[in-house]
């Protein structure tokens, strides 16, 4: 199955991460769909990134301002807008610039993805 | 909250990435318990070894024998090993040798740990 990388590809890239265990001694899911899973995986295992995603996820409209999250993860902004710049790149999160700040919110199916592949 | 690393800090582990939203604007996973995840993801970050639990996830008793991986990943038994290796480090295959190969079952708590993680 070839597929695009996201966004456009999401749909096929869910389908490709179903449980699907029809071809027993075979993996369900390809190389190259593993290698796009595999990319917004490593994107996510990271401890101040998980840590981000979290703050996100609770927060009004699952969007925060980049100036409210040095405090409570405890690191520089320069360091907390190297793992936003990462997370923007692997398309977990969508950043929006209003006046002074730059915003970022939470794209869910994205994680969701992630979490599929991961499913027992 | 202070947990161990895995096996014993099992329990303490899947309710620290259970969600909990209490506190709006701080994580509610700490950078000890992030530092966990991390690592698991980590290890699932690949695309063999993502290929790898598929597989084993495919299989009967969701164990497979060593021997039967190289040709449906089209990779050599020793590189084969090397990712199983991290697997079994990571607690997400066990491994039990049987005769002259090695079998590896999956550790379907483990996985559920990463994937809770990722809950949106």
């Amino acid at each position: 199955m070839t597929i695009a990388p996201a966004p456009d590809g999401r749909a096929q890239l869910a389908q490709a991460v179903e449980h699907c265990c029809a071809t027993e001694g075979s993996s369900p899911i390809t190389r190259e769909d593993a290698d796009l899973v595999a990319r917004l995986l490593k994107a996510v295992a990271d401890p101040v990134r998980l840590q981000i995603l979290g703050i996100v996820r609770c927060s009004p409209g699952m969007e925060v301002c980049a100036c409210d999250l040095p405090a409570p993860l405890g690191i520089a902004q320069p360091t907390v807008s190297h793992h936003l710049k990462i997370l923007v790149g692997a398309g977990l999160l969508t950043r929006e610039r209003r006046g002074q700040w730059a915003w970022f919110t939470l794209e869910p199916d994205r994680l969701s993805l992630a979490r599929r592949a991961l499913e027992v």
